[in-house]
């Protein structure tokens, strides 16, 4: 069992959106309202509940997390927004909280209307199985096609305790911030430390930068990508920002490898670290496009040490590098020096390498201070399977 | 047999450089120096011949172009600048040319210098099997993953003609132009018009951009993209390029649409078309982005026309449209109307056009002027099958 987080409980149960009987609504509250701060998917198509949560979390303050897996309610226009605002008001008044303390967020199959009367019809069920416990259920409740759910927790120095819950595993590809938020990763973090609206968000936005927004399954970002930070306070420590993002960033870390690791169809997880470029802006767009490569990541696929794709893709990334100054190593094996090739038995080694479950790929493209780094999957038959026939 | 275009020999043989002993080394020589301009892949990383080339068709003129298979000689450094050039001066010998008439061209692995001993080795051969009748057995010659040689004709009014020869599979996603040229697309385009050194680059630019810029199967862009149009002017029909431009692009159309039929693996063509947008390169973007969707290729392999998948790829393209205006048609049927789903009749009719060899996805964000195509296959098992295993 999960252990939770003081003055937080959880719930998570089967409320018949899934069609396969299968947990797909969770709850979590907080005993009292809890400090709030929120980020979101940047696509220009967002989802009811992340338009929804977005407003209520500038608040600040928030006592509720309301979600439901097996649809998106992306793309449901009016019908999408009131079945939004009306689960989300059922939650309220079960727990005498108000309406805009209780954040939506939703996962699933786009198009599809959240069916409001199965949330509301199961809400008293919902709301009773609330426990301090309940982590368990709740982080089942919000998957969609991962293969397991994804926890993670951390100390804070002074005492205080964080505690992630994620799901994600497809549609991988988030770009959260503040200006305009994203979502099929849902990330949801609870601290019992004492911390203020704005020192929670600047942590936050540093956790999520640093390991979110470097993580790729597929390339593509979600209509609803949302990560929600909740703060008690019920271990009466305060924490700064700068005391809080340590250990939310690792927490946020261990949730992104897991998204990876689970990504769907994937048996291998590169984590791409490139550097020698002149800024972390332009290390950052090459790792981005090494790692959505297709090429790439049907060689991680391959276990084939294909440099040649890595260095075609960091050479259409717009960024000005000397190809002939590349080096490229897998593990600690190097294949590429000075953009030549150092032989088939290097690229032999490299390929044993890539039958593990996860090792890292540098690609170094000269001395300037710049680095980066992404993580990524590779891409194969199963990929295909599941996202060739997920609707039906 | 393919007919030729006057002023123009071909030849293709086996020399050795393929592992499987096809044909892998192809010539086409003009009679007299013809009017020549190319352009080339904007990747940072370029090979050999593409730097070569690009250096030697600024003349405006040249009389051959030697193409190999089975290696691509980028990333191949000194040794491989050095087959390029030895390879080019003994073909400028066997046929007393200037060697800076002698265009070179390669696709094939990244990484392995071209062998230029097995090119120098069977030169007489290559030069010997020269005719006019040659075209099929130089098309054959710069295959690589193809499954079928890529040919295609106009007539150019006043009774000149353009034929052209490709050869392109995967790592298609062309990024080519004057400024900085690169390339697994190799296209080469003859006519018999007698036509300007900048009349002639100018009708390839404008029909490239047409064409070749707006084609996806992997959505990665190759180190040795090429494509070269020489005039021989034995027609004595002198053209404009405006005259030219309809029939290069009807040729690099048909070229093109050949190219993404024969993606790696692929069973399906999409044509996005997108409109409605404030500019023309606003609707380029979305269907770029749609069309290299990883998440849109995998529902097209499945026959589903899961339109989420399309809108959200559209929303995070960076360009600005209002979703609920948003209209998505597969062929004729409507699938989604003011960003709301038609309903699931008609994604089923939508679906069954989607099993068919090729059809349009129309995207329509809005009233403004500005649009877009861009062609785009499936991505199945059959793509991962030829990619993972590409190089062993």
């Amino acid at each position: 069992m999960t252990a939770g987080v003081s003055g937080f409980r959880f719930s998570g149960i089967a409320a018949g959106i899934k069609r396969n009987g299968r947990r797909d609504l969770a709850l979590v509250v907080a005993e009292k309202p809890a400090v709030a701060a929120g980020i979101f998917t940047r696509d220009l198509v967002r989802a009811a509940p992340v338009v929804v949560a977005e407003q209520r979390v500038r608040f600040g303050t928030a006592s509720a997390v309301l979600v439901n897996s097996g649809t998106a309610n992306a793309c449901t226009g009016e019908a999408g927004m009131q079945a939004t605002l009306d689960t989300t008001a059922a939650i309220a008044k079960a727990l005498e909280l108000r309406v805009e303390h209780v954040l939506p967020a939703s996962t699933g199959v786009i198009g599809l209307v959240l069916p409001a009367d199965k949330v509301i019809r199961t809400t008293g069920e919902l709301v009773s199985s609330l426990s301090p416990d309940g982590v368990d259920a709740f982080a089942e409740a919000i998957l969609t096609t991962d293969r397991f759910p994804k926890v993670a927790h951390a100390e804070i120095e002074g005492g205080a305790t964080i505690l992630g819950i994620a799901k994600g595993a497809g549609m991988i590809h988030p770009d959260v911030g503040v200006a305009a938020p994203h979502a099929t990763m849902l990330v949801f973090l609870f601290t019992d430390a004492v911390i203020g609206r704005d020192a929670l968000e600047e942590a936050l936005v540093q956790a999520a930068d640093a390991t979110f927004n470097c993580v790729s399954v597929d390339g593509d970002t979600s209509t609803n990508d949302t990560v929600i930070a909740l703060a008690s306070g019920a271990s009466e420590v305060s924490v700064t920002a700068e005391a809080l993002v340590g250990p939310m960033t690792q927490v946020c870390d261990e949730l992104a490898r897991a998204m990876v690791k689970d990504g769907e169809g994937a048996s291998h997880v590169a984590e791409i670290r490139v550097s020698g470029l002149t800024t972390d802006g332009d290390a950052h767009q090459i790792a981005k496009t090494v790692a959505t490569s297709v090429l790439v990541k049907t060689a991680m696929f391959g276990q084939d040490a294909n440099w040649g794709r890595i260095l075609a893709a960091a050479g259409r990334a717009g960024v000005h590098f000397d190809p002939a100054r590349a080096c490229i190593s897998v593990g600690n094996v190097e294949i590429v020096h000075d953009g030549l090739s150092v032989g088939a038995e290097a690229e032999q080694r490299a390929g044993k390498i890539m039958a593990g479950e996860s090792y890292t790929i540098d690609v170094v493209l000269g001395d300037g201070p710049g680095k980066a780094r992404y993580l990524t999957s590779d891409l194969g038959h199963a990929y295909v399977d599941v996202n060739a026939g997920y609707r039906s």
